[in-house]
């Protein structure tokens, strides 16, 4: 795997190759080196990672054991996060500079790990959209990282860290990593805690891991999963080990392509890539099942049905007392939230309920172990850019992004990112595999087999930190 | 326990002192008996279970083991359940003649116990209303039953089944239980399937038993618990043995008395039936600790704005394509419910959170087993009687009734009422027990033991089937 994973780095460290703290200040170093060209640090905790480095570095070398997976291993935080001691901004002058007086409680999970936190990476606004300014993409600095996780995409991406915490409500950890070049993966609704963690729309979010390789991916749920009373919808059953499953290859497994709506239109490149990259799973051993599934088209109706009305009964004291400091975009879905008949939240709640039944007879029927789809239908957006042309029709680069992620929000379902190639200007495209309700372990599996085989991966973007 | 209660009968049928046709014979007379003057039954299926009275009599006189625990004991269902062969009328003129083509998951869970169903019983308008006309209360004709489920209360209470099905959303189970002096549980949100049971409010709806005596709504919940994924929400794990605490008394329990707002202000009557039940239960053994949770003052302003909007989702079609099949106030309060903002139902959401977690706190921090209440604030309203007079105060009779019963389908809790005495004019009063979530068991414990060292249970109503 590539030479800055959580993989690699854990192994140098337990190798004596290198110590937490060497790493963590090469971390802190890499961020000067390369922040002014992407913003994808609002925060660095230079002190705080030192001293976590340190302390690694005591637990690696007392041989007693200890150690975590993640022990001395840097990382980063998307700033909708709460850390103790640092402030939590999400993206708006609405959020106070004060320090928090919590860790969220995925933060305490990958700091019982061992995991050193560098700082906290830039989010859209209030975690309300794609594009996460002022971050730029690694790839091309004159492109948006995608959101609301840009911040983390970029900084994965430019191996700053090998790993960095985004959450996702309609796509925002599987857009930055698919238009970065990384892996990321949406676990299952409940699979994750969100206690400590700013709400866009409860019924909606979730927390993942944006990291260098699918294996990541799997080592960061591994520590991220379990049941937190503290935020109710978690599975009460603990998690399986996900290393276990990720060297079994796809031979045998049944996979459905989607690429009808609302996957497709997308761009020519993206189509020729996702083409390839089916064939390449085909080969490997698994079996093919084309599908199309028309309910999927309600996905942005329904998206949008919820998030507008959930985000803004979570923000109704700023809207009522500070709406000057929302900006006009994102007041606007707000204040719509706030005044739809609620016919229209519970249509979509309807919709999604149709959506969610539609990919569980799919599955059924054709016994299917995963559904693999392009992630997004375009590569990433120039920074100033409003639509995408697709030929047939244009749109907008939100609903554009959003179309192809959503579903599986909606559905609650495991969906995971991986490389698949590069379109005609060099941009990341990715791959997209969703699995059954809490069989993350599959979905990774499917990944971790296409990783192995390709090398979309090892490319570095240009912007990117000396190896 | 009473002549006609579900104990009682069974023992009879198990000891051959009577056949279960001879006793489904007599429920069906008894309704020919009083139907006219209470509108009980809406519909009377003599064939059907005059079939499974005779399966009933061959199963229990074969010695074979076989015989569930409801085994030839005649009960009835209320006309929103779903059962084969029969229509479904819900107390509306929109909903067909045709006969239904599916059973409930709790008539399915009471054909496998063995129970004999003879008819289905008068429900409110699609179960949205306290009132229940044309059903009349067995106390006094001219007086409401309660409702939604006041068929049931009223058929029980005159003797002619010892058990029939209710739901409960904002009391309706537990109000015509109380008006009428039976027995009444709601479980559990989650405790019994819906699924084949017409919808009133989705994420307030419950099914339970009103049943002559404590012990019946026992055997009547275990017959019905359990999990069905064709209702979701439904708890995986399996339920107690709930008989085996019935006998255990109260000695040493902790109770919440909960009897200022919403629960006050009460008749005089009612407030003086409470007291001297409170001092009752405190004498068997058990702890009172006075509670005040300022918090369920929003109950009504929380389930109304939760009500409105999931019936009006539910109802969609009916209320587009023919809302003149709908009376007028029930049609108003879906309509408002159609185009009410979405911001008032999350804030109904938002207030439900928070009721529920002053009730969880009020438990934890005075280490309560239960809480006791009067089940309503007054006794069985005149059919025409619009308003109760609590001299500080005016207020509809549906307020009245809802603002005691409502705080535990907001919450989830498991409420049972049980009679607690009469107010001058002859009328029952009910007392309210609520227990932690799942914790039917010992709600059921306290009521027991209420139950049996009173006699309240065993007075007749002036319109009563001869024994």
């Amino acid at each position: 795997m590539g030479p800055r994973s959580i993989a690699s780095i854990s192994q140098q460290l337990r190798a004596g190759a290198a110590t937490s703290v060497e790493v963590t200040r090469q971390a802190l170093d890499s961020i000067e080196q390369v922040n002014d060209r992407l913003n994808a640090f609002v925060l660095v905790d230079r002190e705080g990672s030192l001293r976590a480095a340190e302390e690694a570095d005591r637990v690696l070398s007392s041989g007693s054991g200890e150690a975590g997976s993640l022990t001395g291993v840097p990382v980063a935080i998307k700033d909708i996060i709460h850390m103790e001691g640092l402030p939590t901004r999400c993206g708006s002058p609405a959020y106070p500079d004060e320090p928090s007086d919590r860790d969220a409680a995925v933060v305490n999970r990958l700091r019982e790990a061992g995991a050193v936190m560098v700082g906290k990476t830039t989010t859209h606004e209030l975690a309300c959209g794609v594009f996460s300014p002022p971050a730029a993409n690694p790839w091309d600095t004159a492109r948006i990282p995608g959101g609301s996780s840009g911040g983390s995409g970029a900084a994965v991406a430019a191996g700053v860290v090998p790993m960095a915490l985004g959450s996702d409500t309609g796509g925002s950890i599987r857009i930055p990593a698919s238009v970065c070049g990384t892996a990321g993966l949406k676990p299952t609704f409940g699979r994750v805690s969100r206690a400590g963690v700013e709400t866009l729309a409860w019924s909606l979010d979730h927390i993942g891991p944006l990291a260098a390789t699918v294996e990541d991916c799997a080592a960061t749920l591994q520590v991220l999963a379990g049941h937190d009373p503290a935020d109710p919808p978690t599975e009460p059953s603990p998690p399986p080990g996900y290393s276990e499953h990720l060297g079994r290859g796809v031979d045998g497994l049944r996979l459905g392509i989607l690429a009808t709506a609302p996957f497709s239109p997308m761009q020519e490149d993206v189509e020729q890539a996702f083409r390839v990259a089916a064939e390449h799973v085909q080969g490997l051993g698994a079996s093919m099942v084309p599908l199309d599934i028309p309910d999927l088209t309600f996905t942005l109706a329904a998206e949008f049905a919820i998030v507008g009305p959930e985000a803004a009964a979570y923000h109704r004291r700023l809207l009522r007392e500070a709406p000057e400091l929302i900006s006009p975009g994102i007041r606007e879905l707000f204040t719509i939230g706030t005044i739809v008949p609620s016919a229209h939240y519970l249509a979509g709640l309807g919709a999604r309920r149709i959506i969610r039944d539609a990919l569980r007879r799919a599955f059924n029927e054709n016994r299917l172990d995963a559904v693999i789809t392009p992630t997004l239908p375009a590569t990433a957006a120039l920074a100033d850019q409003e639509m995408f042309d697709y030929g047939v029709m244009e749109e907008d680069v939100t609903s554009s992004y959003v179309r192809t992620t959503a579903p599986f929000n909606l559905s609650g379902q495991p969906a995971l990112t991986v490389p698949c190639g590069f379109d005609r200007d060099g941009l990341p495209i990715g791959l997209q595999i969703a699995g059954r309700p809490l069989d993350e372990a599959t979905v990774l599996r499917i990944g971790a087999a296409y990783e192995a085989t390709t090398n979309w991966s090892e490319h570095r973007p240009p912007v990117s930190v000396e190896a």
